[in-house]
């Protein structure tokens, strides 16, 4: 398949003389995408019921007869102000009990569901409209779903719609207090009416009331989204899209994901590196220019699973933006890597965002392929070589992995509940999981807690999984490949407290965790086989095989041929050493690669990525800083 | 006096069938009593006024047909659900004003009269039905108290009875901007209603305004505890109990302690190291399995204090809890290290939290003697050890102690309300004082503020006592040991004004504070014959003895044979210094210890505890990591 | 012209008969002024209308016929208790949204029209009865603007306010909307009413909705310093003086500068240097016990321009005081230091604070000249020295400036609003360029950014300035030094987007910013003369001369003969570097100074100030620690 470039555009910020000149620059640029109208309510439906489509029209006319295919964005992330003399209790709390107000975006409740029916309204208006515009080729619903923290609410449109949540799903509130044994502090409740949502307690609450909120907020945004994507069904055969942003785990994006047929996310590499990825300073300062050179392939995995084969880039960074700590410019070069890594990695298009950059407003200081007096910044070149190259090389696939890491939402919700060492994080317990995979250059599919077959793949990392799903547990139970598991799984019930018996309740294979540490960073488990666990670390007992162990003789890898249970965090090294150790025995090839090299292998061929600041060799190729080789298998 | 051991229960966790089984197994262990109850209300009371009381009926029959001695718990720290539809207006606010909800415990406000008449009305109706059960012997009222910082809380209910409180106090609103100074900014009052509670206001509020609301909720929870403790010595004559927790100066437990017979505490040493404990990062990784070395024997000599000669352990951690930043398990043998210590140190009986670690709600990852399945969890067995030794050993007593260190609630208050400088903190003090008696081998004991008699003691500390009352003033007058006084005491009014004279104003002693520094990390004040002040700094002048200089000249130490006032706030090695000094010149024998190592001597044994994870030799006897030993003297 | 002393007093602190006694002292120890009543509302009005002015009749007579002028100020900032009844809705409100309660000081909104009134009544009151009083001499309006965060309030006065100045300054609706970009976000509004504050937005507001917020509050303090003025001005021909506070960026301190005659502000030399400037941990260190040495010089030269030539230090530092996070005490010789360094930089008088140490409420642990027990403090004998010296000494100018620094209230405001770099920020910019200059030795003038002439300048620095106004852009296009603008300069319209052109728009100098970046601690940009830029650093275009350039070959510092612009924050050295070259060019001369040293040159002599711990020599003079030299140029 070809790929494609796209761009994020603003025809409401210009004036109208402009869109043809800009359009016919994209198309100029080899650019076949543009997103548009995504926070353009107000320009939309200036005052309630009070329509002004004749901009919209004219714009998608104008990019389209350019040659451009439209993405058509609902605007549902940007309520104008009259929104809320609708509905004045529509915006969002937050766990302080504040009001979070209008003047920014997301001003929203995912549980209000008068603001819920004003969003399904203005998709409907707008799928009826451009349904069959023959230019608009795809949509994207809202924009960046928990962007701001906004998936949990603690207002009253929350505590009502949980409320009814729990009824629904405990039928008796007996039920509930069993399932959440509220005996333990007198905490049981009489009706599900008492049931406030689990902030401002005197100490933490129930940790089965938190994951129970957790999991109906999640509901919330997936039947919001919903809403949407059943208006726009109705009168468009074009694909569902959402752009999701990174490293968010607050609502499950594999059920948000199964009403949309293309998955796209926000790829900000350098916006992220400082305060939103780990790694020591030293690391940060190495990938300053370059973002962590595994946060992006994490995520094209991520999504490219959550859109069941179908992933796009629906903003890529371009220069510097404006929302991290510190914005440094992008090393020469990146913009093109940052491509044909997404594209490497499955994506079927990369929009950049955006066109020009806004000289007004939050983002003004927010790079763009053109600076605010339309004179072209740096990554305009980058843009229009890789689309040179797209048309230049054979068509990229992303091809069958070896390996497979299980990713888990819920897990996630359960470990911010309860974490029980500081730092105790899912996504960065499954992010350094993948981080060695990727350092033994292995290309690696990612999959949802619910997978049934594993047949395709000779090694599954399932780290943190609070539950094995049956589904999942039929897998393993015939797995002949080999499954290793924990720390922290299948320990827990999906109601958050101690199974009976006690877990992991693998199949065929005798190991409970008795005793559970956390471990301070000053700290660590030393192994045998050198190395150590940090972090984490379970006491295993069993008449399961013991696969290694801690110098004071504890087991750190216990189970069978096939199902493996990991006791502990391991560190960077030893993480290194069990994948190659793991690859070796299941017939996995495992390569040694320089600081900052990545590789991804697709059907057809090896592509090779320089994240370092330096020249880098390898397997005879030499690469620039910020270069890229693709060579065929 | 032969010392026991028990545990805590929780009947109303477990099917009853298991109840027989849980009390033979504890009997076997070797534990003679049960604490059960203190968070059942919803179980005794499910509804207002409908009672379900043959549950806990038989639950005591079967723990004392057992053989075990009930400690029964009067549940106030957990009220229903519904107690809140009565009262709406009881749950506690924080300083940000805002409402700290159930969902959790504690949650009520000690001002509010119409909880404090339930918990009045429940610990009645306890006491009615069990005061004169047999295997009822002991009570314990309410748990934690302060647990969750809830002694302040600035609610509605708080403002009414603080402002009834100054009233009676202060008589008269002009007495009161006279005591305050409340002309310095024009904050004077002209009605007791007008004040406010001191949170909030621009900049920091009026110090005397500041104690007089801390004094006042110190009353609040020595009535709300005082208030149960009547009405349960109505029917019962078996000993009241509350249990403490550890490292809290919110409230004056002196007051409390006053109206029970027993002090019990509640000793976390891992749980605390982290965060509730200074020292150094290496400090605190040598003792991350074991406990900070004088943690727990400063609490178990303050609480025989509070509680007059009286003193056990209600909870005793037994493995990994579930609420410091990072949970490690114990070191093997600290369980019965930590016993024996307490034992040492005066202790009737330690008590293990919990039986059985819970498989729901808050506290599920905290360890108890059991497992979730009912499996020996690795404490079990070093109970049943310290059970075997204390029928072994003679009967242990706690013996006098040579030295004493005088510890005050009203100075922590004050020195919370006006630190001066951001590291000043009255528990710091007092403990780098307690703690350089313990690296000495000393025993100590800890006297309250207003103590008539230091006759018993050679040497005696009182750092930081804001003002030194009228008993202990006429004790020092007399006293013919030597009194090392300050740094920071006797240099405030009781209402936290400067008096005048200036002080101090030692009994025969001719020294003031003339200027007073408070000293960031980087800086010290070196003295003359080594070591230095860090933190605080008095310019001290006068015609008393100077006793020892700083290299500037400036005297370290002023007074006479028996008082002495000391300028400044010695860092370790100088307190170590001082104590040898002191000591030789009082004639109380000091001990060099290794690193980890401690002494407690009773009036018939020397017990020697290893802190250290390595082994230790002193004095000819070696100890293994957590190794106890005694010696008869 | 001759310099004078005065101090701090608080009659309705002390018994009347201390007065005559202190005031005989105070004449003694060579003090010439007084200033009293600032916070005395409570006092001259206990309830509504009901005055007492009988005791400061007196007040003012015991001290004016013991030879003092006095200087009277107005109680604003304490509004008694009884006004909270009169406007319960006159407190200011936090961004939190929290209102900020009685109890301390300066508990009013700037926004609240009713409490304006009550301010302008009890000046006006005040200047009917002492407006000719002999021995009143000047007039102090409020106290220490915008200390304690006051100048921002999000209360509902603060709402309509500014409301209403919107609908005052855009007119129109749309106007604003398009002023602000809120087409960006859909964040138009229908009508001025629906403007919130903003604060609580889910994510960042518009940029120019906090510029306007932040212009609005500064214009309010502007009004409420102006409304008094105006009353005291039809009664008094005295000179009237705020006392600013330092590094206070949050109103425009020009705007209320000329409505007084002089500017005074309070300086704590000791108090700020740990939290509230920059500089290394051991720099901190070093001048624990003196202060930055530029901070206090940077601040004459500031309120020097501020007050257009007349200057005063209303509170001058003398020991210890309350409120920094640590309180050490002065090196014996500062307070002579401090006020000798105000009069080479142009003070009038220098006033110590306080008189007496109080000993009660908030600060009883500040030092005064006197003791509590009213022995004096180490600073009364150092005064005294100053006063003796005043006297022999001839008379002290300030003298003519060889440089000149623009400092930019707005550009603050923007600057706090749109960071860009985590660590940007405008008074620490403008301090960086000035800390440079002065340890070069050099005199230096601060100016405001609408100053129409710099002729007497051989060099001007302009970092920072948001735009370039009108009379300054005239001014430099006929400038005849060099004027070095940037970084960060003239790049923003005064609506905070950015122009068309990109700025800057140097008359005559062709340079365009055409990508910013901001640098984390860990980065820099190494220049080809050696140094760095740190923390920011723009890419520069245009047909401008390239004066430097960094190590990758772009421009350090481009423009003209005249006007040049600097593309970076240079770091301490490079400034060093940049500061000898420009003057070697321009004709000025430097000096090399030690660690420590500073220097003044007035029209006729050349002061030597030594605020390293040590002792120094320079040009042949010693100087011990907190020495002071002065020499005939």
């Amino acid at each position: 398949m070809h790929r494609t470039l796209g761009v994020c555009y603003y025809p409401e910020h210009w004036p109208e003389d402009q869109w043809a000149r800009d359009a016919a620059l994209m198309v100029e640029t080899g650019l076949s995408w543009v997103r548009i109208a995504e926070f353009a309510w107000a320009r939309m439906e200036p005052a309630p019921d009070q329509f002004d489509w004749a901009w919209l029209d004219r714009a998608i006319e104008t990019l389209g007869a350019a040659g451009l295919q439209v993405v058509l964005g609902t605007p549902t992330a940007t309520p104008p102000r009259w929104m809320l003399d609708k509905y004045p209790d529509m915006l969002p709390v937050d766990a302080a009990g504040q009001v979070r107000k209008f003047g920014s975006r997301r001003h929203y409740d995912f549980s209000h569901l008068g603001y819920r029916g004003e969003a399904r309204r203005i998709a409907r208006l707008m799928a009826e409209r451009y349904g069959s515009n023959p230019y608009v080729h795809a949509w994207q619903i809202d924009n960046e779903y928990d962007c701001h923290d906004t998936t949990l609410s603690y207002s009253s449109a929350a505590t009502r719609g949980f409320q009814d949540w729990l009824a629904q799903t405990y039928q008796s509130i007996g039920a509930l207090n069993r399932a959440w044994g509220n005996v333990f502090w007198s905490m049981d409740y009489d009706d599900f009416d008492q049931i406030a949502l689990p902030n401002q307690t005197v100490t933490e609450p129930n940790p089965s009331h938190v994951l129970a909120f957790r999991q109906y907020s999640s509901d919330q945004v997936v039947a919001f989204n919903r809403a949407q994507a059943e208006e726009i069904r109705a009168y468009s055969a074009a694909p569902l899209i959402h752009n999701y942003m990174g490293r968010i785990t607050s609502f499950d994006h594999w059920a948000v994901g199964r009403d949309l047929e293309i998955a796209s996310w926000d790829s900000y590499p350098i916006g992220f590196l400082s305060d939103r990825i780990e790694g020591t300073a030293e690391e940060k300062q190495f990938y300053l220019r370059q973002g962590h050179p595994d946060n992006q392939a994490f995520h094209h995995d991520l999504y490219h699973a959550v859109g069941r084969g179908r992933m796009w880039v629906m903003e890529q960074q371009p220069g510097p933006v404006n929302w991290a700590p510190y914005n440094p410019a992008p090393l020469p070069g990146m913009a093109r890597l940052w491509a044909w890594e997404a594209f490497a990695h499955g994506a079927e298009t990369v929009c950049y965002f955006r066109w020009r950059q806004a000289p007004f407003a939050q983002e003004q200081n927010h790079a763009g392929l053109l600076r605010p007096d339309s004179q072209p910044a740096p990554a305009l070149a980058e843009a229009a070589t890789v689309a040179q190259e797209i048309a230049d090389l054979p068509a990229v696939d992303r091809g069958q992995a070896p390996v497979a890491l299980i990713f888990d939402y819920q897990s996630a919700w359960a470990w911010d509940t309860q974490p029980q060492g500081a730092d105790f994080d899912m996504f960065r317990l499954g992010f350094a999981a993948y981080r060695a995979l990727r350092r033994a250059g292995l290309s690696v599919d990612i999959l949802a807690p619910d997978c049934a077959d594993l047949s395709a793949y000779k090694l599954v990392f399932a780290p943190g999984l609070m539950t094995i799903s049956d589904p999942l547990r039929a897998a393993l139970s015939t797995y002949k490949g080999i499954a290793l598991i924990g720390p922290r799984s299948d320990t827990k019930t999906d109601q958050l407290t101690i199974p009976s018996p006690m877990g992991p309740n693998l199949p065929g294979v005798d190991v409970t965790v008795a005793l559970t540490e956390s471990i301070p960073p000053s700290d660590a488990i030393a192994l045998e086989e050198g190395g150590q666990f940090r972090h984490w670390f379970e006491h295993l007992e069993g008449s399961a095989t013991v696969f290694g162990k801690t110098v004071s003789g504890q087991p750190a890898v216990m189970g069978g041929d096939h199902l493996r249970y990991l006791a502990g965090w391991p560190d960077d090294a030893t993480f290194d050493r069990l994948v190659r150790a793991l690859c070796a025995e299941a017939g996995v090839m495992t390569y040694d690669l320089p600081q900052g090299v990545r590789i991804k292998e697709t059907s057809t061929h090896r592509f090779i990525f320089n994240y370092a600041p330096e020249p880098r060799e390898w397997n005879g190729v030499t690469l620039a800083p910020a270069g890229v080789h693709w060579e065929e298998l």
